[in-house]
């Protein structure tokens, strides 16, 4: 067994890793801490986990974190690298679930978040072409954006294949768990029930570059995606659609071959039956994707749709995922494969 | 007062129609009529109409709907043109909230419809250009699909003004009264509490050449949709992200400017504030669209999102409003202009 | 026209005052006064308005109030007390839709809410027995809570005639909007959707001595209430199990024929035809209740059931009911009948 | 390994037991049968299952069925008997998920259920006092309804100790999928999204005779249940309040000390930290049940409130648990003691 810390506990995304942890056969759960909720119990903030219910929250410190084999940072945007640099270990993996770590482009950092870059971390999406190899060898791990995740997997084995023009639409509904556990008053259930809203609409969405770098380093061009999210009445769950022109002569069956290709071998994403379309409902607390995808003859466009649980699959799952090939364990060891519906 | 009847009393549509008839000064309700639930009290069906709930459910006959000034034919696609054709009164204004009328290229109905093309009425969106003084003769209307209502009024001052390519790419979330009372697995509330789904997905949505259709007359050239529909857990509403490449030069600035003179005048469209995005709860239970509209600048697209009642402006509303206007009176009459919520 | 001011109109309340009296023929808005988003449009905070969306929310002043024929106080409780008594106004009518004037018994004041009590207004439930002849003379009212309206109008009809045991148990869901937009995490949308909780279980909850109050005035007796109150997935409505043991010899007619006669004259109060049950979705968004009742044979209780809309006739139309009694208009005059469903 | 059979797979409680076999150790799924979905891939019914989306599901036959270690029938109320009647291998477990063999007193099941009472089953509620040892020996068991699993583990505590008086009332709020697929119109999710809704009032719910049987069991007396079930907006999970009178001279923390007591080794019951009431959140998913007692002092009852998930603990889990027993596994292998929230 190798023991794990969790920074961030008293989160959603904290709250999932522990979830998830509680599960896998190889890994237990070290230090939980957290800012604002350190001293008090776990299960003040996670009552779905009475396995941890009395575990107490630690502060979230260098020392605290310290002689783990994983940590896992599920902090806000900006906290991990402060963190991370503290925790000079270079054997201990390390698990950023933020953003500080993703984005190459120094420039894209600076846009869309402002402040010095932390620098690179090796990405934690194992199904993106040549990027499990790079893992096994990972002592630090980028966890990707929830959106991200989904959008590179639904296009990633048409432009894998060139099967696609850079020119890329993406309109994707969320739950409000990805917001977090933020006070804001949009968030509230009375808002949020009974009703569907756009946010960060124009491309100032902070996961557009992440999404862009991803599909680009696939394509070996730059690729644009023009990115509108949606806020649904949900907890968890992604669905994005993803659309882009199909390239000249591509015809439906080469675009079903090439997703059939790229995707047989992925434990974690599902290539539909030719006629049935995701629903989120589908990877509900499961690790996985469902995908299908089709050729829009009239207006000859590619045009994927994706599900995923954007805390699992999206953010816990995928870091546990990675972090079985860092350490050498079977890639979905201890990971849920069947979602909880209806 | 003028008298009129509502064909398909039962259904969601026909329940909106009721609601907002009860409200009208000038309109009372004559015959209520259906087809499976006949011979029952509407209360059985339509709990929330108390004033109602006594009234029994005819059946829908050209001799229960004649002698009314006005006949909604709430019915399934297909069924309308036929009690249509039998009510051959000249002077009675006859309003079709189903597709039989809507398509004016006989091709595109034999494509998404299939089966003989019943004819094109007078297309009840008042806020297309041109359309309020045809509507203003009408004895005859073809109520606008929701997607489609949406659609071009979120999208119809960009291509008025030539600001936009004709290359559409439009994702909608809609509540589950979109896809009327039927038996249907999917519309089970198990199903679909807790989840976001795609259907329709490709192109083949039958929304979709009325879209073009619409969008096309307004730009004068042919404008093609990419459209991909979504199900929401929710009773009411669509939220349309409706987007198109920018033409050259185009500004953000001139975009606002183009939207604000085309909608400047329109009672029932709201131009949000600049930063405000839409959401579905704004405008429930009303005949308002909530838009609004910026330039993607990254990805040189117009992006416009819109929210609105796929009930009430959508349908029922949308319908009384061109009513009014068919009937001489003022187009806003008995409308609601404020949303339910939260 | 008279001129009504809402104090606390940025809030779930005074949102729902101002719809209602946008439909309201004889009363026009103005002032709108709030604390913290005084100084920014109605807009902002209520995207649902847009005939008020440009109006510029006030502080709440007595200067900022006076003037007006109909003063709302929509404030947290324990607020109205000390504004009102500023407002020596003895011609406008004040109404309180707080706690702070319901209680008659000023030890009952202390036990639920603290403090000193600021007296006892008239009540403003018109369906309670002898309650209309006091509201028509009244310049103050108390506007009831929103689970005593419910279990009030629920009870009344048996405990008038005798009919069941002052020993009564009421469990009750109710939709968030119940719990203002208070900034709690318990309302965080992700911890409301898919999920039921209990809160203030154990006779703690403070609308307690109030169903007491009312239930024992009717009944001539001391009547307890048990109460357990359930927060449901949902932005607007209660429904509330009422139930207490039958007299001996009762049987269902004679508690059919009570309610019947108790009713049969009240406008808003809808006793259902027998075998059909109560749901919040029958009174969204409308001044009504919807009510069964029926003797359960073998446990010797009677169990009566209710929806109503918390926002609606268990706060502002409520209010606006009571006021159009003192201001000698038609009791119903401008509130919806008819619900917004599905 | 074992090897079990699903009757029924194609539902909600089929689906839900073929979710938990697969984290199983010790049990593996055989053939998954069904009625009319037979022929189809049981990915067809149950998309969030990939493991098993291929598998064909077979007809519901005694000749598929035979040949397992245990036969789990989740069918239909009414058809178990009939079926199982038909598999004579004495030494399969045979678990019946449906009412059938759950009550003693064929008088009740006339009443309620109508038709030749099919004979009493070991009943599959091990938290029941000396119910384990009556499992450890079963081959065949009826697993308890839903809402009797949670009124029964709420109130066994304070009848087995005496502390409660034989006249129960109980409000329960069930999620839809209790009521499984039918295509009804009120499961709708336009109908049940933003609805909480009352069915079955009256004594007249099916469930009722099995908590006055269990309830009586314990207390050694005739228990008297007024029961009243309410369908809320989510697509799992039972909160109930069960209330009777404390008897005379309790004390809150007579009541609160055998709670502890009775649960202090139940492992799939956790009576919450003192001023924590539940929410059925914290069950989704999990084998397990989150309870809370007071005793309203005012009204002199004992109030407790238990959040279950009707599927897993109230259902498929509830059932393993029992197999468990019956196979001399341990009570918990296989079972999540974690939910998955938000």
């Amino acid at each position: 067994m190798q023991r794990v810390a969790i920074a961030g506990a008293s989160g959603y995304a904290g709250g999932e890793l522990a979830r998830l942890l509680l599960m896998h056969p190889e890994l237990e759960i070290g230090a939980l801490t957290a800012a604002s909720s350190a001293g008090s119990p776990l299960g003040a903030h996670q009552p779905h986990l009475p396995q941890l219910a009395a575990r107490i929250i630690q502060e979230t410190t260098p020392e605290v974190l310290a002689g783990h084999d994983v940590v896992f940072l599920a902090l806000p945007h900006g906290q991990s690298a402060a963190i991370a640099a503290q925790l000079d270990e270079s054997d201990t993996v390390i698990v950023d679930c933020g953003a500080d770590h993703r984005l190459a482009d120094p420039a894209a950092w600076a846009e869309f978040y402002g402040g010095a870059h932390a620098g690179t971390w090796p990405y934690g999406l194992p199904e993106l072409p040549g990027q499990r190899d790079i893992l096994k060898a990972a002592r630090r791990i980028a966890v990707p954006g929830c959106y991200p995740t989904a959008v590179t997997l639904a296009l990633f084995p048409a432009f894998a294949e060139g099967l696609a023009e850079p020119d890329v639409v993406v309109v994707a509904a969320t739950g409000t768990s990805g917001a977090g556990k933020a006070l804001k008053p949009n968030l509230l259930g009375s808002e949020v029930m009974g009703s569907v809203s756009a946010y960060g609409v124009g491309g100032v969405h902070r996961h557009t570059p992440e999404m862009e770098q991803n599909l680009s380093a696939v394509a070996g061009l730059p690729v644009t995606v023009a990115f509108t999210p949606m806020l649904a009445p949900m907890s968890r769950g992604i669905l994005a659609t993803c659309t882009a022109p199909g390239t000249p002569g591509l015809t439906a069956a080469a675009l079903r071959d090439a997703y059939e290709s790229a995707l047989k071998d992925e434990p974690f994403v599902t290539l539909l039956p030719e006629g049935v379309w995701p629903a989120t409902a589908m990877t509900y607390g499961a690790n996985t994707a469902a995908l299908q995808v089709t050729l829009d003859e009239r207006a000859g466009r590619v045009v994927a749709v994706i599900a995923i649980d954007n805390l699992t699959k999206g953010t816990a799952g995928g870091a546990i995922q990675s972090v079985n090939l860092a350490l050498g364990l079977p890639e979905g060891l201890g990971l849920p494969l069947n979602g909880v519906a209806p």
